[in-house]
């Protein structure tokens, strides 16, 4: 027993020696990445041997921050779960600093917080896993935007877009939320595997998404002197609707321009969806209400507009619902019970009922997440360009 | 004088109340990212009304971090340079621990280390800026990998790909370097907006760059059970050896015959460059003296065989120069006087002088830095495939 623990302690201490290697610099010792156990119970590690309170912070954890315990050697552990298979935002949380996981290459693009993503795979593969199916291609395109600076997209081609030279697809638009990138939808929200499994199961049909920027100030900036991450503003403010007006602009002007010059699309408003989160999902409302010819389908993950702002800036829409009726083959709305836009999206949706609207509704458990934004995504695809 | 800073109290107060969104849960103050002032020097600032020392570390320091003061608010402010134009790693040091810049959207992206990335423009626009000249994709792709994985990389199609549908391309084969991941040469290396601007010109010719990543053991490790970040073994170790041998393994038995079926490609040896940095760099030499019909063009950045190596693995290229002159058309080896391999380079470089094996090289300043990679790139991409 003694001899063991001789062992493991010399082993610890090698582990913590700096890795000496020929000609580079000594470096440190280097933590592991989660290590998601049999059960489904999650360890996580972090080296600070001077640090005097290290927390983990997640979006898997219900009951707030778990403090981590410190051996001698200053690494620092917490086990939790068993973890509900998702992919999920987190971070450390040293001495009150928010902290990445060193460890983890997988991390959440964001113009403000800096999260890395914890993947808890199934026993049997949920819909965004990578599986032995087709797979289509996402890419990073420059286009003409505003103020003659040049926008970013990310766009999804669905399997086989490359061979099948004849064949024109439907296109998605899907934009992101506050201080999220044009890069969340790929990276946190996994469509394009979502998009995989469900086209080479015949549940979606092959489409493009295509996922613009949803804060185009912030690429205009960056271009003429300097960042400008987001300033979450409240989603009714005056700077959030011209925002979303600017948006709405450069989508319409900019963007479905250059997608249907530049991939194979078919176009008319039966052809074009758009859908976004939280202020995607925001900016999503505002785009297609304000321009009733451009899309047929309609979705919003948590987010909504106020009856104030529908009856000031989008009066026919309830006021000749036979008209909107007409015009969208689906208005998606979902959110979850626990989200903080729970309330407001509720009061949208009464709204658009009381004035004979037709909609489709998804209310999940959960809240203003990118987990639930993964269900919506899956809930919805299916249902576009039918 | 007085008002004046009553004014300014008073707005550094409003500046630090937590924004209350309606609806939304409260946020505390937000920190401004960068600041690139007119004369180049550069202000940081990080909020940590708790912290005790708070330090800018960056390669642009050439002193070592930089103490960062700390005002009532508890806002830490720093302003340094002028600095040299150029796109440079760095991070806050918050009492001891690394920390990205939360306010700065881009970041290094890597399977360690977690830093942000300072773009400090030039007047006349830097040969990786983003300039008005037309621009060529960047594709994330999967291939049937080792092992029965899925395998990722990133492919450059320069400007006009989509369009020319009846040319073909030759193809670059970029491998970057120990931690860093097959998004590297694209988001700190600026691959495609070098070769943007280099074909502009009508110095580089139009070619697609492929990126995998060179740690093909992390992405297996991934699918097979967690996450394995790469361990910086010494260049010559077994470890080492062993590495590079399974990626050239993949690349020359499943990258290329995928890339050479999905894309537009040239194919044979005169049609495929490879090039690499540090790890890469060893992966490119160890893949292309290993397999001296697959590619005419070599190109190492900061990296090195040993002439033990040499002697005892690929013996026949120092052994048979005019064959080995005959296969190669470039054979480029790159470093900075500054950088911890530039000894053992320059060893490798003589051992190839003396047995009348040719080379070009360049020889800058500067170290082990992803600033030099850019260099390299752009000094070498206008010899590749003429």
């Amino acid at each position: 027993m003694k001899q063991n623990k001789a062992l493991r302690t010399l082993l610890v201490c090698l582990l913590c020696l700096p890795i000496l290697v020929k000609g580079q610099p000594p470096r440190g010792p280097l933590a592991p990445p989660p290590k998601i156990n049999a059960d489904k119970t999650v360890t996580f590690t972090y080296i600070a041997p001077n640090a005097k309170d290290v927390k983990l912070s997640g979006q898997f954890l219900t009951g707030g921050p778990s403090a981590m315990t410190k051996n001698a050697q200053g690494f620092w552990t917490v086990t939790v779960g068993p973890v509900k298979p998702d992919i999920y935002p987190y971070n450390f949380v040293v001495d009150g600093i928010n902290v990445m996981d060193p460890a983890n290459e997988y991390f959440f693009p964001n113009e403000r917080f800096k999260g890395s993503l914890l993947d808890v795979p199934a026993d049997e593969p949920l819909v965004h896993a990578l599986k032995d199916v087709p797979h289509g291609s996402v890419t990073y395109e420059y286009y003409p935007g505003v103020q003659n600076t040049t926008g970013s997209l990310v766009v999804y081609t669905p399997p086989g877009y490359d061979k099948n030279k004849n064949t024109k697809y439907p296109v998605f638009y899907l934009i992101s939320g506050t201080t999220d990138t044009e890069e969340a939808f790929f990276k946190v929200g996994k469509v394009n595997l979502i998009l995989d499994n469900l086209i080479a199961e015949g549940k979606a049909k092959p489409m493009i998404i295509v996922m613009p920027n949803g804060n185009i100030e912030a690429r205009v900036a960056d271009q003429k002197g300097g960042l400008k991450p987001a300033d979450p503003a409240g989603r009714e403010s005056e700077e959030a609707v011209t925002r979303a007006k600017n948006f709405a602009g450069d989508l319409v002007g900019n963007v479905i321009p250059y997608i249907e010059k530049n991939y194979r699309t078919l176009t008319g408003a039966n052809n074009r969806a758009i859908g976004g989160f939280s202020r995607g999902g925001g900016e999503t409302l505002r785009t297609a209400l304000g321009n009733m010819d451009k899309f047929a389908y309609v979705c919003t993950y948590s987010a909504y507009l106020s009856p104030a702002e529908m009856e000031k800036e989008y009066k026919d829409v309830a006021g000749k619902p036979q008209v909107t009726n007409q015009k969208f083959k689906l208005f998606w709305v979902s959110v979850g019970t626990e989200d903080f836009l729970y309330k407001s999206t509720v009061e949208f949706l009464d709204y658009l009922k009381a004035h004979n609207v037709n909609y489709k509704s998804l209310i999940t458990g959960g809240g203003h997440t990118w987990m639930n934004v993964k269900t919506y995504v899956a809930a919805t695809t299916p249902l576009l360009f039918k």
